[in-house]
Parts: C-alpha cells; sequence; structure tokens
C-alpha cells in the first residue's frame, strides 16, 4: 500500500533553493512540489515523485519561480525609542564624539527615550520595523533587550517584542541583552552593575520567560572577559542558553570563553583570530557576521571568513538593526553586503539568512531550510536563480509568503 | 481686492523639506501649506498665510507630516535584458575578470541580451525598476542607452525608456549613451566606431527625438578625451546637452572638457583634480556623485566633496543603476551611503536627490523643489526631521504621493 498524505497546500510548478544537505550548492531542487499540511512541510521533493494527497488541500502552480525559506535576521535591536538622526547629523557638520557624548548624545539617549516610553509606542514602532523586515520576505526575527539597563525597561522590551509575535506573521526569538552597556546610574561601578544584571535582572526576566537567550556586549569599550562570564555562569544556572557580542572592534577572548559555554552564536567578530575560530568550531557556536554595522561605522578590520571556512564553522548574516550602528532594516541588502564586502559567497550569504541563522537561534530543527517536518515558512521570488537574490538590491521583492502554512497578502503596487 | 487662487487640492497640517532657497536649511517650512491646481503647485507658504482659494478641491490634511520634493534619481541604465549574478557568484568563487571577459561576460553579455531582448521584453524589466523606484518616491528618472552600440538597439532602449513615461506616473528623461563600450563589431577601431556615432546614430536619434542628452564614458577602459569631443561636437551641432562619465577611475581631463560644453552634469568623478572643479564650477555643471558603483566595486579613491563644496558646484546623487557595476536599485539608500561613504551631510544628499538632480537633468525650473509654479510633485513621509531620511534605511516608505498634482494609491502591508 502506498504512502497517503495528508495536505492543506500543494505548490508545484516550482524550484526550490532548500538549503537541505542534498548535495546541490543551494540545496537545488528544480521542478518539485512542496506539500503543507497545517503548520509545516509535509512533504518535498520532485514534483515527479509526489505521493497521493487526502484532504480538501489547494493546489498552487507557481509558473517555475523559486521558493527559500522564509529568511530569518538572528541579530537585531529593533525595540528601541528615539532616534539618532540629529548626531548623525551633528557628526558629519564637524561636530566631535566627545561634544556629542556631553550632550548626552549616544546610547545614552536611545536607553533616556526607551525608558520614557510607553510600552505602546516601543511596539508601535517595533511593529513598523518588523513590518519592514517581513515585506523583505523575513519570517522569523530575533530581538534584543539593551536599552533599559533596568529591570522595569528591560523586561518591558522583551514583553514587547513578544507581541509582535503574536500581532505580525513572524517568530520572535527574544535575547536578554541587560548588559548591552553600562546603566548611567552605575557609572564607574561595573562590577556591580553586573551584580544587578545575574541578581535581580536575570533571575526576574527567567522567572517571567521574557528571554530565549542571553547576551552580553564583551569588548574594550563595553563589558570585560570576567563580567561576561559572571553573567554567563548565571544565564547557564538558568537553563538560558547564550550568545556574545565578540571581538568586534578589539580581541579580548570574548568567542574562546562563549565557546567554553556552548554559546549559539558569537556576533561580529571582525577581529577573531585562529584560536578562537578552532574553539567556537569544536562548540558548534556559529559565527554571525554584521555587515550593515562594518559598513557604517566604515570599520577596516574584516571578519575572518577564510578561518571560517577552513574550521567549517557556520556563518550567519543579519542586519544588528539599532538605532546607534547600524540603522539598516534591509536583510536583502545584508546578503550583497556579505558578498561585497566581507566577499562570502552567494550561496554562504543566502545560508547565512536562512539555515545558519536558524541554527544561531537554536532553531534549525524547526526552521532554515524546505525539509520534511520544519515548519512552512516559505518565499516565493521571481528569478532565474538564487544566486541573483545576493546580487541585485532593491529589485527582488517576494511574490508570495507562507509563514507556519499559511499565505500572507502582500502589497500591490502604487498606481 | 485680495487674490483669489484656483486650487484642485490643499495640503494643511504638514511640514516642507522645500529645497527652496529660504535661508533655512532643507528650505524648512514648517506648519506650511501647498495648493495644487492641475499639474503644477500654484501657492505654498505658511498655513496662516494662506490666501483664499476658488473651486471645488479637496483638502488634506497631513497631521504633522513631512513633504519633499518628489525625488528624482538623475542617472540610471534601468533598460537592459539578461542579468551578470552567475559572474559575479563565479567571481566570489575565485574565477578571474579575465576568464570571465574570455567566455563572454562584462558588459558584452549585457549587450547581447538586450540586443536579443524584444521591445516589450525590455519594457517589462524596465518598468518592474522603475516601479521599485516609484515605490521608493522617485517621480523622475533618468535613463540611459548604452547596451545595444548599434542605432537598431540603441533606439529600442529609448523607445523603451520613453514608454515608461506614459505608463507609470514618473517622469522620464533620456540620455543616448552609444559611447559606452566599443561595439563588438568593431574591436580594435574605436575611431570608426565614433564615427558610426556621429555620422549614423546621433542624428537619427536626434532626428526621431529619442534622447533628452548625450553622453559618452571617457575613461581609461573607455572612449578617449578626442573621441568624447568628437561627440560633444556633433551633439552640439544637433541641439542637444551633454553629460560625461568621467574621472571614475582616471583623471583623463574630461570634465574640462565637458566644462567646455557647458555640461549639465559630470558624473562619478572620484579622480577630478581642483582645476577640474574651477572648470565644472564656471560652467554650472552638476557634479554627479555614485556612491553605489564606488561600494560595489570596492573602490577607496572618493570624490572631492571638500573642493566641490569650496568651490560651490551643485552636487547631486544617483543610483548608477545597471547590472554591471551598480547592481542597485535603491535611491534612499545612495543618500545614506553619500553620508557614510562620501561624508556629505544629510541635507547635501536630500538636495542631491531633488534640486540639484533636477539641475543635472536641467529640469530645475520645473522640479526639485516645492515652489510655486513648479511641477506637482510631492511625496510625504512619516518624520520628524528630514534629516532622518538619510539616516535610517529601509523604515521609510512614503506614505503618500503626488505626481503632476495626482494622488497615486500606493501599496498596503502585508498582513
Ligand atoms: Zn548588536
Ligand atoms: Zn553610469
Amino acid at each position: 500500500m502506498s504512502l497517503i498524505l495528508s495536505a492543506d497546500t500543494l505548490l508545484i510548478g516550482v524550484n526550490l533553493a532548500s538549503f537541505a544537505s542534498n548535495g546541490q550548492p543551494y540545496g537545488i531542487i528544480e521542478d518539485a512540489a512542496v506539500v503543507i499540511f497545517e503548520d509545516n512541510i509535509n512533504w518535498v521533493g520532485k514534483a515527479a515523485e509526489l505521493p497521493e494527497l487526502s484532504g480538501d488541500f489547494v493546489e498552487v502552480s507557481l509558473g517555475g519561480k523559486w521558493l527559500t525559506p522564509g529568511l530569518i535576521d538572528c541579530h537585531t535591536h529593533l525595540v528601541f525609542a528615539g532616534n539618532r538622526a540629529d548626531e548623525f547629523e551633528q557628526r558629519l557638520q564637524g561636530v566631535s564624539y566627545a561634544d556629542i557624548a556631553k550632550q548626552g548624545g549616544g546610547i545614552a539617549k536611545t536607553v533616556a527615550a526607551t525608558r520614557d516610553a510607553s510600552e505602546q509606542q516601543l511596539l508601535s514602532m517595533a511593529l513598523k520595523s518588523a513590518q519592514t523586515l517581513l515585506e523583505q520576505g523575513v519570517t522569523t526575527i530575533e530581538v534584543k533587550s539593551g536599552y533599559g539597563l533596568d529591570l522595569a525597561t528591560e523586561s518591558k522590551m522583551l514583553q514587547v517584542a513578544r507581541q509582535i509575535d503574536s500581532l505580525l506573521p513572524v517568530t520572535i526569538k527574544t535575547t536578554f541583552l541587560g548588559a548591552h552597556a553600562l546603566a548611567p546610574e552605575y557609572k564607574e561601578r561595573a562590577d556591580d552593575y553586573i551584580e544587578l544584571v545575574c541578581e535581580n535582572m536575570l533571575p526576574a526576566i527567567a522567572q517571567q520567560n521574557l528571554a530565549d537567550a542571553v547576551d552580553v556586549f564583551c569588548e574594550s569599550i563595553g563589558f570585560t572577559l570576567e563580567q561576561t562570564k559572571r553573567i554567563f555562569e548565571k544565564a547557564s544556572q538558568l537553563g538560558l542558553p547564550v550568545k556574545l557580542h565578540a571581538e568586534q572592534l578589539t580581541n579580548l577572548g570574548g568567542s574562546e570563553l562563549a565557546a567554553s559555554f556552548n554559546a549559539l552564536s558569537v556576533d561580529h567578530i571582525e577581529f577573531l583570530d585562529e584560536a578562537g575560530v578552532k574553539a567556537i568550531a569544536q562548540s558548534g557556536t556559529v559565527a554571525t557576521l554584521l555587515p550593515g554595522a562594518f559598513y557604517f561605522l566604515k570599520e577596516t578590520q574584516k571578519p575572518p571568513v577564510e578561518l571560517l571556512r577552513q574550521y567549517k564553522v557556520p556563518m550567519a548574516i543579519a542586519t544588528d538593526f539599532n538605532p546607534g550602528s547600524s540603522p539598516i532594516c534591509n536583510l536583502p541588502l545584508m546578503i550583497n553586503m556579505a558578498c561585497t564586502l566581507f566577499a562570502l559567497t552567494p550561496e554562504e550569504a543566502l545560508q547565512g539568512v536562512t539555515l545558519n541563522a536558524a541554527k544561531a537561534l537554536g532553531l534549525d530543527e524547526m526552521l532554515g531550510s524546505i525539509e520534511t517536518g520544519k515548519q512552512a515558512d516559505l518565499v516565493c521570488w521571481d528569478i532565474q536563480h538564487p544566486n541573483q537574490l545576493a546580487y541585485m538590491v532593491g529589485t527582488h521583492k517576494p511574490l508570495h509568503i507562507w509563514q507556519k502554512g499559511k499565505q500572507l497578502s502582500l502589497h500591490k503596487g502604487a498606481k
């Protein structure tokens, strides 16, 4: 007796950049079919091998177009209030960083605005950013806290992030980043602030289940290795996975520390050396590259892509969307920037916003490729080959998006 | 007796970044009103000073939002066929430029595809790109030929460009760029090709009124100063204004030559020196900066922005959208890149895609600022200050667009 599959939707006449490990670049499957049942992919393969289907399913013929997995932005700071365009303008008019800091600029300005903002105000801004990403084909977004630097505001940010998940057809993963910067109340008392993060904030955040992971800004201008370790230890006790802003401006050894805690990812890593690459290779930690911040900060030190390849470290790509150092809410642009600025291949860059981005969130069992059993997050593109998604910027907009098996209704253009 | 103005539309509750010379940065007018009658702006000023209006006009209150002039992309190559993503991928996989050229890649590939394409195929692709720009708030686009390199295909490209004007609510200006590259039939016979351009192509193009201007790629890897001069002389005889791809990779003195022909603009100009800047200052020629090509080609020599300021040369910013060296169909991103890569101020960058872009097309009497008598091309943005348009990328989409006084119906987001 042959297999009979339950189906809600059958997608045919389509080519896949599946990112399944099938020996083909991009996991390409041409002349394919995808069977969706409830939230998930119930079958995928060559259309000629499609099994018998049961149920009152909808058949959608896609006319030879291409499907990718829903894109995943695995590193954002998209919940915030205020904006820093005035500082950007001042700097370009010749005002120094020091003078801008003196007038309360920089991250302090975003922290003050975020503390002042109501949950509703934060949500309204965050929804716009998430919607912008969704229209680009992004169906999963990681969102960090870190502009509160006190328990009330950090919680407020994470609650806003959780609400996006219920209000838009996207999967949201939240990350607690209380150690993003030193709270203004703790000037010159960084260890006391870390104490607060570990003993007050983290337990409360964990108890309310507001965070899926814990992150730290480990940097010469951020927190030390020792302080990072304290937070990681507390996170581990609470059963929360960790990730790290590491080796962006200097090499403090943050990635090796992160590897020793089996971190999900280390992010930025422009200054990572071979020992660090070896360490994260062994721990299965993803290297998340953030070309938007590299571009916007006019950095010159590039991440060690050759070493990452050599040690087979999975590379993810994300926007790092934030109001200070990467004001770029555009994940497709990051695919191009990863190629143009970091010399990734189009396949590596696309894997970086699908399968490897899922890995960076601990979600690769559920998301990131077009495979049976995974969540049916799919984007249909009017292209002849997936390499085009890495090349042209601005011209490729999703034709259709399915999220958790449901087709979204997309915009019509200006007329 | 007081003035009574004809009105079709009254926009109130709005702030303007008008780019009129009113002594304010961005030509800002807060608490403003704009009166539209037929295609044009019939009055603009402080709402408190609004004169009496006649006619059965529509009143639109914009709730404190901001208007800019419709954006202008004054340098594109958006009519083309084929795509070069495969070459991009090969280069990132380590294949040399020489090997790619050997297999018929580079501009030769686009020329072959464009010659092969039907007018309908070209139009269909070009409309998508123009539509993409329009949704970003771009209401005027310059389009160059230059992928035909024979009269039939150059004419076909320009006819396609003209058709966009009638099919979409955008103003199209066309530029004949027969001397974009050497036609394959004329290998090692550049002077003969220039002869063809001058004696065959240009007269025919002019006679059919297909071009609003004439351009040349004057460069070490393009055409010489002498060849450029020949084309400029012919264009002048035919009454067509000129512009020039100049000083992108080397300094050949193209800008000084262009200035001697009162060129509308010189474009790229990374290698322009002080003598060249002086020359274009004197001729009133616009300096069009193309940060997308600079980014994509990983150039390091920046245009002489300080000199351009010193000599008060108007700077325009454009996408240079093309399938080879600037595959970026995104003018708002260019505003950010002009600031980030070339250190323009947000005001300079925005003036570069409005008033100065209009100048680069010889259209500044009609477009580029919000002033009485100009065409009513207006974009409404949800911002608190125009500097935000230069800062964040991706989050600012037009709320409303008026083109020639008519309000366009814009997209709704994914739901
Ligand atoms: Zn970050
Ligand atoms: Zn060009």
